[in-house]
């Protein structure tokens, strides 16, 4: 589990054993349709709703496997990790339900209902400055104090268990022609390529990604992983560099990554409150953004969509708040 | 379009030449698919999504089609109609589209967020008694006055218009084996089954309706329409008694009505919003509380099932307006 011990990189029955092995840890969530939505992206869209899942996010997926594979080695130690409040709140619940303690670094400028989620599944949150070397700073600290690192997502069993979304969409939903997700540290799109690739070997793997964090997009067509990013973009879930298995992974098996301005993202999240009343995150609608920003790669071909998450604070949604009061 | 001239029964053909008409006038709404639903019910269920109609229900479809048919002939006079809300909302937005006025006469004790709903599209409320002798009576007077009657259910084209649910529904998922509809005045589970009979001979019909405003499952099983009675349920939709048209056609076509308690409409109110986030109005639950209630009808059959409208005070769902506060 440590960086030192070159992991293997996870294959499709890895993801096969995850999706049992976390099976009534984490919820199927639902897939959504809609003709309007397929009308105004140009092709027939299906959405797998992850912002559905427990803790609002796909996060619980390899959080749970992770914590499944250390209890099933005897590993009980507490579990650390670096997040920007996704994976910090997936682990926190993952640890509790196993029983044992969870410590989180998190960025300053963490969204505060993320840094609250984290709080509320009774996890310790260490806050460090923004940036991924104060992050992996913290982490190093945490595992020296004794803790085990359960990485965001340069993690094998965090692959395999975020591939397990995918796993679900197709096998629901099994003639679509492409698969997209949002693509920050790689963990979900490692994990579904190779769970896509597994199911259907000719579908074609795109990843969505904002301008203002193409640290993957830059490696993917380069060849080489950039180690070094400054991100600029509202998309917090996204703001990370992309992970060396991960882009190892995504590099062999996904066509392309596609990027997104940021005012397409603000409008993909209004498209969806709109047309499905639903309140996803930033990085969930960069997946939607990047179909409206290059649609001639869509154009009448059936494309599953991993809506990640939908922990988005309310402020992005003042009518919203309005309709309520 | 009056009662005297015994208009004849809408068949298939009329289900497809109102999808036709009412295109671009209506949303063609979405289809949700939840593993978890599935298990908790007990097989493979579509929610065909009206909630997210505009309107906030199906009724839009009914009435535009209602409203396109007076302008293909010709008759622009003022529109007039009874309605609990739906209709009522449904038809001032069409009348108002066609330039034209609407006028409803609505219980007393509808729901606020209704009266409100009919008023916002510059429609005349004119309140009256509850009970459906009170309505009609209301109604009576609006035609004498010089409008034209669109009725909330008891018509060929609002018929054919809210039969076109089902003929989308049917058309994008083709192997259910089951088709569940509410069931109030019968407009919608009539339309329904002209569409599903059309597209899948086969295939079973239900109709779900709260044991408090049994008149439909009486009527359908003592062969007799019922004529009046005094409804008891919070599905303030399903509390008009079943038209003549309406009871002709569901007589000959749906297999049976289900029958269903006030407390698993509530029930089925919760589990929707649990599992999916959508708050859906008691009416649109009934369909829900009906699989819970009568599960050996639905075991391992794929079942479609109209949601018909979302239109709920926020009382039913404190949770919703605390998270939003």
């Amino acid at each position: 589990m440590t960086a030192n011990t070159e992991p293997q990189r996870p294959g499709f029955s890895d993801i096969q054993a995850a999706s049992e092995r976390i099976r009534g840890r984490i919820d199927h969530t639902p897939v959504v349709h809609d003709p309007q939505l397929d009308e105004a992206l140009g092709c027939a869209v299906f959405l797998k709703c992850e912002n559905h899942q427990t803790t609002g996010a796909f996060k619980l997926r390899g959080a749970s496997n992770a914590v499944a594979r250390l209890r099933a080695s005897g590993d009980a130690r507490d579990v650390a990790t670096h997040s920007s409040g996704n994976h910090g709140a997936a682990l926190a619940l993952a640890a509790r339900r196993d029983g044992r303690g969870a410590h989180v670094v998190m960025p300053r400028d963490s969204v505060p209902a993320k840094i609250e989620a984290v709080r509320s599944h009774a996890a310790a949150v260490i806050l460090c400055e923004p940036g991924q070397a104060p992050r992996e700073a913290g982490l190093r600290e945490l595992v020296a104090q004794g803790m085990v690192a359960v990485p965001p997502y340069d993690d094998p069993d965090i692959i395999a268990g975020q591939g397990t979304a995918a796993l679900e969409l197709i096998d629901f939903m099994n003639e679509i022609d492409i698969l997209l997700t949002p693509l920050g540290g790689g963990g979900l799109l490692a994990g579904s390529a190779i769970a896509a690739r597994g199911m259907r070997p000719g579908i074609t793997l795109f990843g969505a990604e904002p301008a203002g964090a193409a640290d993957a997009w830059e490696s993917f067509h380069s060849g080489r992983r950039v180690t070094e990013w400054t991100p600029d973009t509202i998309a917090d879930g996204l703001r990370a560099v992309i992970g060396v298995m991960n882009f190892a992974i995504i590099h062999d098996l996904v066509d392309d990554i596609l990027l997104t301005s940021e005012q397409a993202i603000v409008d993909a999240m209004k498209l969806i409150w709109a047309r499905l009343g639903m309140a996803i995150e930033p990085s969930s609608a960069v997946a939607i953004a990047a179909m409206r920003e290059h649609p001639e790669r869509f154009e009448g071909r059936r494309t599953g969509v991993i809506i990640t998450g939908g922990n988005v604070d309310l402020e992005f949604f003042p009518w919203l708040r309005e309709q309520a009061d």
